[in-house]
């Protein structure tokens, strides 16, 4: 298995190049696009790696799943379902889901920003920067890594340019769904944007949607298994922004890419994957690492199709 | 004339019943809903009034044509065409007008908010205060009434309640399209919806246009001809919201209106008209308003048509 | 005045070149891109031409305010509300003007394809050959030419080609807003489309709207004044296509253009305007012919703004 | 497991009337609402079944997967790619799927009318009945049902009324997707809508699936496991129309619903399923089908996630 990661490593490593990285914040860009990295957590316990997994990298849209995950533990699924929809939108991750006078739930998804947003306001806690506390704890918690952080230089960043967000945010505070400060809000959903894990923290996190809500080894349950499948579905559906019906035909398992250059992908039962590559493709999802998740996915019969 | 216009008054007094006062803002639902008053400036320099014509009321959206005109003087008509597009959007006066990733000028229209946003950065002034001052001054000027002042507890309602403006705003920041600070803009545009006037100075103003650009009276050019073609088409197009199309077959003149309850019709070299009556119908345009000008059209053959 | 007009074809003459000659059909370019001629019938009862004034042309979307016409006629102003909103759609003229599932008549104007579609469906008739051999006879009238024919390989073209109007047509029936066969419907407007006509002609059509619905000199009434203010308002707002704004800030009158290069541009009370060159801007307006109209109206004071 | 369906089959039977009969056909109309019947393939070669599950009804849209896995076998993978995109549209099944100029298959899926149309257009055969015979064929030897006809009823209503269809086969025609004869494209269409099948049936084919292109028990490959990946893939995101994700999450396994009642959903590697009850929820799925299958899946943990 170490050997199949390396040699697929290798394999990609030159892809690196194609891809593109982000820019929308100034940040992002200040990292080194021929990184390539991968971690695998199997359900026997064995942990697998090659390349740059241990190099550092912001969360991005991958808090999205534990974001989802954390209101699903704090409000039961029909509260959650009531307030943010789970049909796919058929829009980039950033749209503005209506363009009439109405907006109802079911024009928002949990991965896509204004239901990730509204999401926040969901948590439990007695201020936003409660609730942004308890969804580090649940990061770290699921990771089994107390060290992660926010990178601070990463979240002024947003903070500064996140004018995008902020319209998305004063949408919902219009209509009325939103009911506490906007800036409130967004600072809660900028920090969990920038947490920063690493492709083990990925495959760890990833192992328990895999493992239905259990830890590794231990089988500690840390929610029920029903979240988990809400979750996965989630992911299979619209993980991959507008690029997850290819994803769900080439590799076939539940994933969730940041603009960081990370996916977190999940296969039901057997494993928790961690990937890094910064360089994206034109739909924002890591380009080298998509590809050697495909190949990944053949050689091991990932699919869950 | 003036008993024309009492017998017009009296006529849809019962009328303004059916309206429904404008509630977006609190302030803006402590009015008198039976209010209806009408002010006519013509040509001959001769004045008529009825009605509620002495209350006071802020002018909201009308402000829009006086926001276009200073763009218009203080930047010359090829750049704020560069900006801002002046084709009817087919859509609510504040409305999202893109759905996708880009944003163009052609989207945007002077007299739909997103559009007289954006008109407010273009304005004269060292800060916003300072642009904000100079629409203030032009204001009085084309009215003859240098008393006229910001309803300040509208403003404040304005500013504490306008979150679907800031989304606006802030759509135009993460494009690009606005550099400077969304409150700062916003502020501007806040102030001037409520900018306070009366039927007389609606009709003044009114006037100046019609007149293409000079004073009653003495005849004093205030703006260039061309300016006052410009503001018309934009008003006879797009000048009472997605009723545009209605207004210029039932009436047939150049007009504005604004949620407060006022229109400003303009019947190029014969007339200015301000109208007041709160109660709106469903488009947002002051129902007995629009009746007024209907039957009075039809009296003097007003239509352009 | 026939001096100002031919030094208006001789300066715009150049211009020509830089239009498109429309191409959805293959009979549309088969002309003389170079054409350029005007023809104006004034209140005096006098007449002034230029250029090309003698070459025939297929109106296609200039018979759109016939169609309104005669619909209005046989109708009444109430009904034909009822069936075809009056609003700029701020969309193409052969849009989809919905996206969901319901298609309201407020989603419709008489001068897009769709909503001049449905008014075929409204013209009296015991059958679409009656009908449109009616809209034909109304057209004659107006322009006093009972020579106008149908252009029968232009008719044949759109009828083989017309898929995109025949998609529309469809979708109109699938909503029971149109109960008749399809394939008759589109037979009349395709044969409407292809009405053949030279700047005389759309100028005495033209005059008729501008005199409020009688003929020049004779003044015998040919439909009521309100019709006219009702064509009149549409054309000023929609009548070409997305750029009617500009065009109500350059021109200022209302006015109708076909992809065959001709626009019908009516001066209330005062002038019938026929223009025609077929080389199209991007809107699919006649380019040369708005150059002309432009200047036109800043030397006559033709705006009605 | 018999007694298993039989319970589910009890339980459920009393929902049948909550749902409503498809009505955009009158054939569709004239069935028993309270049908309901359930038919397993499992991968041990064992059959089990409950209730109506003999009663034959019009496969309508789950004949998209076979006519998706046809157009695959006729042109492999990138040349279907090409023409149909793969994403979810994030609208109604019988959306146009898009609102401007220009139609790329990036608006098309072969879950949606518009792309099952154009899927037609690829099917290899001489003429459209060539082509439908070959679809047919395939239908049959998936089943292992040689018997299985068109219900020429239905086809007859189906083509008598299917304007919409049709519109969207004229758009697809307008923008030169299609270049055949619309009606040929749409009469292959309508039968394939038309195809009469039973549960058992649906098991049946779905079990191909399930087990990646082979017959049950024989093994016998009928396709390329990379085929069912493929269609299994597109049915997770778009099989039940903008229910898709709602079922994802309930019951976690690809599978196509038709407005005549019928589901076929596939457990990979386990189970074909087939259910039909004509009464559907809002979404155009079988309300009492879908409530069947949530409780199997979690009774025989069938989600795949």
């Amino acid at each position: 298995m170490d050997e199949l990661l390396e040699d697929l490593v290798q394999k990609y490593l030159p892809f690196t190049n194609q891809g593109q990285l982000a820019n929308y914040i100034p940040e992002l860009t200040k990292v080194d696009k021929n990184a390539l990295g991968i971690y695998v957590v199997s359900s026997d316990g064995k942990s697998s790696f090659a390349g740059d997994y241990q190099k550092r990298f912001t969360m991005q849209s991958i808090i999205k799943p534990i974001l989802l995950l954390l209101a699903l533990m704090d409000n039961g699924e029909d509260l959650v379902r009531e307030h943010v929809g789970v049909e796919a939108t058929g829009k980039p991750f950033d749209a503005i889901n209506y363009t009439d006078q109405a907006l109802l739930s079911e024009h928002l998804n949990p991965m896509v920003n204004m239901g990730a947003i509204l999401l926040c306001t969901l948590l439990s806690g007695k201020n936003y920067s409660h609730k942004f506390q308890r969804l580090l704890e649940l990061t770290r918690n699921l990771s089994g890594n107390s060290e992660i952080q926010v990178n601070e230089a990463v979240y002024e960043s947003e903070k500064r340019t996140g004018n995008r967000n902020r319209a998305l945010a004063f949408l919902l505070k219009s209509q009325g769904i939103i009911q506490d400060e906007v800036e409130d809000v967004l600072d809660c959903y900028f920090r969990a944007c920038s947490i920063e894990a690493d492709c083990k923290d990925l495959a760890n996190i990833a192992f328990v949607f895999a493992n239905r809500g259990r830890r590794p080894v231990s089988e500690e349950r840390l929610f029920p298994a029903r979240y988990a499948h809400y979750v996965n579905a989630i992911l299979m559906t619209c993980g991959m922004y507008d690029g997850s019906g290819d994803f769900a035909i080439r590799v076939g398992v539940p994933a969730k890419s940041g603009v960081g250059g990370g996916i977190m992908a999940i296969t039901p039962t057997r494993m928790g994957i961690g990937i890094y590559s910064p360089g994206l493709d034109t739909k924002g999802n890591s380009l080298a690492g998509i590809q050697v998740l495909e190949e990944l996915s053949q050689k091991l019969y990932l699919s869950v199709f």
